[in-house]
Order: C-alpha cells, then structure tokens, then sequence
C-alpha cells in the first residue's frame, strides 16, 4: 500500500464526515478510532459514499505509519483529557517534523501547552476551530486553524478544499494566528452564534406571544427574512423547524420541546474571557444566562404561579397589535440587536489578538465565517466590508453604513423592545444590545456619579472633565460642613 | 514591656484605621509595617486619638515576638504577591498554633492554597474580607472572616467588639465558613456593591436627563429617599455627592468629574463566577459593562458624533415629564431592580456554597451586611427576614414580601425603563433586572427554539413537555420533505 497523505484519529460523527470530506476531496486518508467499530463504519461509508481513499487502522501504530512523512494526523475527540489521551497514544508513533492537529473546542490555553510539550519532542502543533456541525463537516466546514503556520503551510492544498466555498470570497479557511489563537476565534464564533440564536428566540417571542402569530405564520415569516438582509443559516432552520409537525402527536413539534436549552462551555468562556479583557459583551452574556434562566424549570412553574395569584397579568399589556407592522418592526430590531452582538464579539477577538501578539485580522475572520459555519450569513460580508473600509474600525457600530442602518432601524428596535415589556415578554438580547448602543454612542455617561462614589467611600480618586490630573475630594468632611 | 494581644501588618490608610479601632476597643496591638514611616505614623495617631495601646515595630521578628502566644496577625496589604511575601517576612518568626489573617480582597483560591501551605508549618489562616471603607475601618467594619474555625474563636471575642454594631441585630462579623469562603463572600458583597452603585447611576440619568431635575433638586431626591425603604449608604452619600460645590470654578462637582468608571477586580470575578456556576447575574454583568464602556470616553466622543449627524436625536423623546410622578416611578423601578440584583448575588453565593460543601447561611449574611459595609441598608433586614422565613429559599422574588413589592411596583418599573429607551437614556441595570424577573416568573420561555436549533445543527437531542426522555429529530430531512 502507497501511503496516504493526512490521518484523522477520532471517528464521531464529526470526524467520521470530515475524513469522508477530505477523502472525497482526493487526499487520501488513514482513520484511526479507539472503539473499532468506529473505524470499520467510516470504512463501509467511504465505500458507499463513492470508493473514497479512505483507509482504517485499528491499531494506532501501524496508522501513524501509514501516513507518508512528515506526517498530519487531525484529532476529532473531547476537549480536555481525551485529547492528552490520544496525543500520548499517537505521538509515541510520531517523528520529528511531524504535527497533530486538535480539531475540537479546546480552551485556548490547553493548546499553547500542549504546542510547547509537542515542540519538545520536535513535533508541531496546531488547533484548528471547526464550525458547521455534521453536515458542515461531511460538504465544507469553516475552520480555524492557529499554531505553527510551518504546519499550516503544508497542509493548506487540503484546507483549502475541503471547506466551503463561498463564491466571490473563496474557501472558508485561514491561518489564524499562532499558539491558540484559532481555538479563541472558534470560541468567539461560538458565543457570537449563543446571541445570534437568543435574538431569534426573542423575535419568535414577540411575534408568538404579542403578534399571536401561528407556527405557520412565523415559518413564512422567517422563510420571508431569509431572503434578504437576515439570510443566514440560523433563520432557514429557524424557518424549517416552525414547519415540522410533532410525530408522536398533533401540532407542531417545536411547541412540545422542553423550553430549557443545554451548552457546552464556549459561551461561558466567551463571556469569562470578555470581563478578563474589559469588554462589554452584554447580548452574549444575555443569551448566556438565558439559557441558565431556562435550566430552572422547576422553579418557574413554581414563581409563575407566584406572581400569576398576585394579579401580574392585570398589568400587562395585551391590546391587539398591527401584525404586519409588528413582523417588520421585529426584523429591524433583530438586524439592529444582531450589529451589536457582532461588534461585541469582533472586539473581543480584537482585544485577546492585542493581548496576545496574534495580530489578527477582522475582515479576514469575517469573510472565513461567511459559509460554512452555523452564524454563516449575507451579513458577514458587511462586516468584512466594514474592516476591509477601515481596518482599525474602534467599533462596528460606527461604521458608516452599519451607523447609517442603525439609525433607520431605531425607532422600530424602541418600540418592539417596550412593547415586549409592557406585555411581560422579556427581551434580554435585544435590550442588552440597545443599551449597549446607547452606552457607547453617548458622549457624557454617569459614570462621573460612581466615579465619585467610588471617591467618596475609598478615595479611589477622580480625574476631571476640564483639567488633567488625579483628584481626591473629602465629600464627607464637605458635605458635613455644607449641612452644618 | 507585656505582650500584646493581636498583631496588625501593612499601614495603608485601612491597615491604620483598622489597628486604631482595634486599639480603641481595648485590645494592645503591634504594628509593623515595611516602609517604616508609616508605623511611625501610625503610633502619632495612636498617641492623638485617645493614647490608645498601640506598638509601633522597625523589624518584623520583634513585631512578631511582641504577640502573646498563640499569636495572631492581621494583614493588610495588596491582593496577591504582596500578600504571599508579607506571610514569608512574617511566618519565619512564627511557631506552631500561630494564625495570620489576610484582610485584603484576595481570590478565595489563594487563600485556600495559603491555607494548605500554612497548615504545613503548624499555622492556622484566615480569609477575611473587611468592607467599609477608610470610615469603616477606623470606626466598625462588617468582616467575613472565613478558614480556620480554632482561629475564629481565638479572636472573636475581638471581631465582635470592632465589628459594626447594629441594634437589634448584633455586630457586623460572623464566622462564615471553611476555606475562602469569606473571600467569596467578600467578593459576591463587591459584586452586589457594584449593581448598587449602576443602579442608583441610572435613576441619576434618569432624573437628570430625562427629568432635568437640577443638582439641588437631585439632593433632596436622594435625602427624601433615604428616608424610607432606600435608606442606606450609597443613597445617602449620593444625596451628599449632589451638594458638594466645585472647589475649581462654578457650579457643583459632580458635573465636573470625569465619566470613567475604574475598577480593581472584585466585580469581574464575579461576574465570572456567576458564568461558572450557570447562575445568571445580569445586574451586576451589566454594571460591569458600565464600567467597561466608560472607560472609552474618546471613543464614545467620536461615537456620539456620527449619531448626532445622523440625526439620532430627532428620533428621540424629549416630551415633558410630570416630574413628581417620574421620581416617585423611578424610585419604584430602583427599589424593584434591587431585589433583582440581590437575588442573583445571593443566589451565586449559595450554588458556591453547595459546590464547595460550605454551608454558607444567607440570612446571616444579610444579617452582618446590615451595618459597616458600603452595601449597608435597611434593605437588608428585609433579605435576613426572607431567608428567617425560609431558609431554603430558592429565590429572593418568590419570597412572598418581596414577590409584593415586585407586583406593587412593576407598573412603574416598566414605565420607567420605556421612557428611558424611547428618551436614549440607558438604564442596562434596570432593564437587566426586569428581564431578569421577566424571564423567572414564566413558565414557559422561548428556548424551545433554541434548544430545536441546537438539535437540528448538532444533534444536541432535547426534551418534550409531554414524555420523559431525550430525543433527536432529523430536522433537515422532515423538512426537505415536508418542501417537496
């Protein structure tokens, strides 16, 4: 047997579709799995899948050998422990030269280890975010690779094809950065889809609960905002899943789904990672605890009939609403929250790269992030375009064309947002994301009034608006004697 | 010379006040500091303030030899290396049975790591957090001293007469728990501290800038406020911030100092924390955003003039309010979102406690924020009463007082927070607050959405309201079909 070009180690599904990719792609592969059974059924799928050159080993020894030298071997496994695991199993078997790939969600941190234990072996090293779930994975991912860009450079010809392809901006691949900064980008990513997924829960919110719109009515609705400034992957399936009836009963499915949402840990870092680095990523940390809020099911059966006996409802607001009016006001306060949501993550990414020395590139992330991945959306070429006008853009929201459809879509943003709160519905995204803009475009905040707290109880001094300098005041001893 | 009681390391301005106290209530203490000026300093304000039984050391062996056995010192120092080469300086004089206390807001892991490496030379740690300020330092300071139960007792008799003295309720110190315990708690405390400080800054916008409420009318606000369920600390400094001329040039100074919020770590933790433990703290997140988004003055300045000519302001409400009822609503919405914020602080410190095996008691928590610490309010007698009701309380709102108070004064929290959104006045704590509520008293939440997203791009699987399992449905190809 010739020997192939790249091996993959780690056959869940994710992996099992990205080895059949890469083989369809050409490059012949060796897969290798812990579980064997894994690796005879990605075997069995090549052959079905159109005899793809993709070879099973069910020893790793003689995996690592079948690959040609200096050998790339991607891993598909858990973060955390399981990834030690495998690169003890493999790298025994490895040789100088030779370079692992982490294609999980690992935490930036655990790669830049791991890339200096392997450096000491003389092997490299990279972490290489994928997005785009099965299906991305099996016809073309978006993937972030960081490390070694020696590592990169020799497998390019591979990434290159085996990731989407968008048409006019090209494959969806780039070299990161170095150390991990591919892995921080993917859990950006990741965080950014956390609050892309909460805004359009909270449309589906007021358009259900306020428009009293069907499950019919939000599919063409949604269907309908696929088609222009919304598209996006998140709002086709949003679309689709409005569409599909319950099998094990009448109505449709998404009503009988348990509305109490799980995670994986990405958002969580992002907005840990947001307070390490002083940006304020409000829309994130919503959709973040969101999904804690939704976890508590138990207790808000229990704190609705709480409130529910004390006449809540009475208050709130249920007057019928203009369903057309309120389906395009929705549509621009989701399009308006989502800009704020994107410029939190794009300076988040900008603040770790400047932290770090990565020297990332924004409109490049943004243009990778257009196909492929689960926020691929129309929009991301606005967000390239933004960087690709002005490449130290302090702010998305400042461009001029994303400031210019701001403003066209505030007085809709407004009114859906107190119109959810007057009928009790919350809002958090799209509130968080107002109030993030209207922070951040206004000159004079109030801060000057903590500022002075913070003076008055711990002489943390001040500075002032019209002389440079530190200030400290005795505003209790002033005050005392103003009050005498 | 006798031997002192209790020794006190580091004479910053807090390290002084908190030995001067200590002095005062009748126990000799010792007091060394690095930079010795500053014990010098110490035992003039000794000799000043009542020739109070205080003991200046050059050296640290001496200072240590001069404790009566089993000695214990306090340390005040900065957070950090400080705080591990003051333990070094010190531990080598001292002998078995000996305690030290860290003061300082340390990170709960490093107390515990301090614990562990103390408790191999034979001496006992405490984690104290000490909140007050310079004034509660000096004058009674509410302590959370958490570790070394043998410790504890050692000095309580001294923690409770320097404590805060509260009628009814006893002095502000109690012994918190195990391990860092009293650092978290100290820390959640800071956190709450900041969701105060951004709350009471928004009513301040509101009023002002929505209100045009002038300075003087903003004193008699806050001094009218903290006559009743407001009454605390910070509305009361406020009140006095509000009358403070400038002593630089016309007007009054609140005006003249800089929106730029700083911070020193405390309230990031927390928010971190709270991102750990799947408690959401949208409150005091968005305080922290606050602060973040402060920080960028000029970029808020260049932001605010692309908005300003983009003619923003022509969108926004600038009708005239009944200024009477605005500022009853806005102490209604404040009041309301204060619970918010507290529920989640609250609630954070005991997912710790469950974690960490702490048995933390929130009504006694409550209890000893009662007095000395900047959080002081009548606020807290009510939380004690809650948690004295039931202890087991899953959330602050569905105490039946506090649930009450929350449906007496939504209608105002609501207006309030409209009017802000519809006027560009932020209000992020406010708004995070009702979402927060928003979201807890409803039974059913949209993350049914998310939660099919995630299945239909993941496989995440979900549950049904109808049957126990989980369950993964083949969205895309029901859909598909379903189009055909």
């Amino acid at each position: 047997m010739t020997q192939t070009r790249i091996g993959l180690a780690g056959l869940a599904v994710m992996g099992q579709n990205l080895a059949l990719n890469i083989a369809e792609k050409g490059f012949p592969i060796s897969v290798y799995n812990r579980t064997t059974s894994k690796v005879d059924e990605t075997v069995e799928r090549a052959k079905n899948e159109g005899n793809l050159p993709l070879f099973g080993f069910h020893d790793p020894q003689s995996f690592v050998n079948s690959i040609q030298k200096p050998r790339v071997i991607i891993m598909l496994v858990k973060a955390g422990a399981p990834v030690d695991q495998t690169i003890a199993t493999l790298s025994v078997y490895m040789e100088k030269g030779d370079c692992i790939i982490d294609g999980g969600n690992e935490w930036y941190e655990n790669t830049e280890r791991r890339e200096k234990a392997m450096a000491e072996l003389g092997l490299l090293y990279l972490g290489m975010g994928v997005s785009g779930g099965e299906e991305g994975a099996r016809y073309g991912p978006s993937m972030m690779p960081g490390g070694s860009f020696e590592a990169y450079k020799y497998i390019e010809d591979i990434l290159l094809k085996v990731a989407a392809q968008v048409p006019d901006s090209g494959p969806c691949v780039t070299y990161i950065g170095k150390g991990g900064s591919g892995n921080f980008v993917k859990m950006v990513h990741n965080g950014i889809e956390y609050g892309d997924m909460q805004l359009i829960a909270e449309a589906y919110d007021v358009l259900k609960s306020v428009g009293k719109l069907s499950n019919d009515e939000l599919r063409q609705v949604f269907t309908e905002w696929n088609k222009g400034e919304l598209l996006s992957f998140l709002i086709e399936i949003t679309a689709d899943i409005f569409g599909i009836k319950d099998d094990k009963g009448d109505g449709y499915l998404v009503d009988k789904v348990l509305d109490k949402t799980g995670m994986k840990g990405t958002g969580k870092w992002t907005v840990q990672q947001a307070a390490d680095l002083s940006i304020a990523a409000p829309t994130i940390a919503a959709s973040l605890d969101s999904r804690f809020l939704s976890g508590l099911k138990e207790e808000r059966v229990q704190a609705a009939k709480v409130f529910k006996s004390g006449g809540l409802s009475d208050i709130l607001s249920s007057e019928p609403v203009d369903k057309a009016k309120l389906i395009e006001d929705v549509r621009q306060a989701l399009y308006a929250s989502k800009i704020c949501s994107y410029a939190q993550g794009m300076n988040l990414i900008r603040a770790k790269s400047v932290e770090q020395g990565w020297d990332l590139k924004l409109g490049e992330l943004a243009r990778i992030w257009k196909g492929g991945c689960i926020i691929r959306a129309i929009f991301l070429d606005r967000i390239k375009q933004a960087y690709d006008r002005n490449p130290d853009l302090a702010n998305l929201l400042v461009d001029p064309e994303f400031a210019k459809e701001i403003l066209e879509r505030q007085s809709a943003w407004r009114r859906v947002i107190c119109l959810a709160i007057n009928s009790g519905i919350c809002t958090p995204g799209m509130s968080a994301s107002l109030a993030y803009f209207d922070t951040y475009r206004r000159e004079r905040v109030s801060a000057n009034l903590v500022q002075a707290q913070r003076d008055y109880f711990g002489a943390h001094t001040y500075e002032r608006i019209d002389v440079p300098g530190s200030f400290h005041t005795e505003w209790f001893k002033l005050a005392k004697q103003s009050n005498i």
